[in-house]
């Protein structure tokens, strides 16, 4: 456990009383702190526990959706009213060892190619030190490196009611950016009093775009400090970050592959079936494994949207994902 | 002139005689040339020399249309045929010390804002060596620095006839992707005898995304190696590239805006939209200004796409740009 674990104000750790899984303002706060306080969440993974080291993709079909995300918290946080901004200052996140990568369509349509990909598949990531960092072990040699961040951070929308937690909304939630790693600082705008801050979804390692619906999906500590800005009008969440900018977090050769159509969900689908063509072709992976490696470690970037009618998304992959003799000469 | 170019088999200087401003594959080439074979191109601006070093706003609206974009070419590669891929290897690209970017809404509705900015607006930008290579000079002290490429590569269409600049095809063509810089590699597919390359639309910096229609728009000279590629089977360009992956082509602080909406066009809106809001409030540029240096020197990237029917997009700017007492403490 780190140093920023060990000098948290409180510990807020998943159980039934201090989880749930839908966005609410009645709910009732688990925990309440004053504006500077640290906060140390121990998050279960999105799915609530039900799957582990040990679980087979016969374990999906079981899933009880209704507890996915199963979110930590609310945490009040004192004196902060609707329209102050929330700061979040991340200091420590850290995983427990292990991950996975799931594959649901059907019901769910998790996926930006659910319709291509009607099979449910679960990969079970095991993680190893590596010499630059943490890295998760895939087929063919494959080294994903990890930088833990929490796919979902929000507050209390102000519209009474349930809310599911599958959409992000302005209030923040499953925003899923990569980027709100240890040492970012994340500004959410505030609806109600208090706040009320979830926090879960970790994830391990996660391209831009998540393409298959899941990043590497894990349990996690997450450290912040709470703080009231009054001096921020904002819409929607706004941040800094310091990276990671890239799958790897280094600039590298990368293969890019494009998709270019009058539409930018199209765009997007082309650039990432283009790219798991590759993996296939090129690089010898199975068509659920290219699937999965884009998820995890693959960027989207929107490189023109000015065009019209057409515009152009492409998809990157880093070479230092493969095994020296494995990769491309660039 | 660098080496690159003196070693050049070929050398295809913009004049009335080698550029084109439409996609046509009846077009006779310029100079037909071997695989293997290196060619210098230089081009000229996108509008073909129409605005210079002094041009201001008031030449705007004088601009003919239709020499945007004029190309440089076609060349015809001898062998390469249809089902063909053809690599072009970029050895070396070389901006002449100026550029400009350009805010055209109007008929043309070039930008992602083109609503919201109704009024043209021209930034001419001087370059400057620098510490870590050349930058351009803007307003509040703000340097954005240079990495050349060429907006425009791309074949002939298989279709007859003539075919507007304006939109990239899977062909390629005004693909705008600014990871395209020297040392990198295209593939194009190939759709008729010959290839019929053609280059142009330097641009000196862009952001991904281009947003407000261009980038810092820049005569240019390019030098490529072409290869016919049997071995590879494409439907739209792919390309080898080490970056840059950031505005700056560095990993350092950034600040970021977020997008969420229900339709990937609006949610990137939204994150355009809020970073300029931010530059305007906390950064002390105006909104033009802030539309300008959006296009050229902030990124765009799709954190999620698949949490329906939400979708986030966020805008990444980057600390260096500003004076070291200007930067956030991140």
């Amino acid at each position: 456990m780190s140093s920023e674990h060990d000098a948290a104000d409180y510990e807020v750790t998943a159980s039934d009383e201090t989880t749930h899984s839908a966005w609410d303002n009645s709910l009732e706060p688990v925990q309440t702190v004053e504006p500077g306080d640290v906060v140390c969440f121990t998050c279960e993974d999105s799915t609530g526990g039900q799957l582990g080291p040990d679980s087979t993709v016969a374990d999906v079909a079981e899933l009880d959706i209704d507890r996915v995300h199963t979110l930590t918290g609310p945490v009040a946080i004192e004196g902060v009213r609707p329209g102050d901004v929330l700061e979040v200052e991340l200091l420590a996140v850290d995983h427990q060892g292990w991950g996975y990568t799931l594959v649901l369509p059907g019901e769910a349509e998790l996926g930006v190619l659910a319709d291509e990909f009607p099979e449910p598949a679960l990969y079970v990531w095991e993680f190893e030190g590596g010499d630059d960092g943490d890295v998760a072990r895939f087929a063919n040699g494959i080294e994903v490196p990890l930088d833990p961040f929490p796919g979902i951070m929000g507050v209390a929308p102000a519209e009474d009611g349930t809310h599911e937690t599958f959409p992000p909304r302005s209030v923040g939630g499953n925003m899923d950016i990569k980027q709100l790693t240890a040492g970012s600082t994340l500004y959410l705008p505030v609806a109600v009093d208090g706040a009320l801050f979830s926090v879960g979804d970790g994830h391990a390692a996660q391209g831009d775009g998540e393409v298959c619906g899941t990043g590497i999906e894990a349990p996690m500590t997450v450290t912040c400090r709470f703080d009231r800005r009054t001096d921020l009008s904002i819409d929607q969440p706004q941040f800094e970050t310091a990276g990671p900018f890239t799958p790897t977090g280094r600039d590298e050769p990368m293969y890019g592959t494009t998709g270019i159509a009058d539409d930018l969900l199209t765009a997007t689908r082309a650039a990432v079936r283009n790219m798991i063509d590759h993996l296939v072709d090129e690089r010898g992976l199975e068509r659920s494994e290219a699937y999965v490696l884009c998820s995890v470690a693959v960027d989207l970037k929107i490189n023109e949207v000015v065009n019209a009618p057409n515009w152009v998304v492409s998809a990157y992959l880093p070479e230092s994902l493969f095994p020296a003799d494995r990769r491309r000469s660039t």
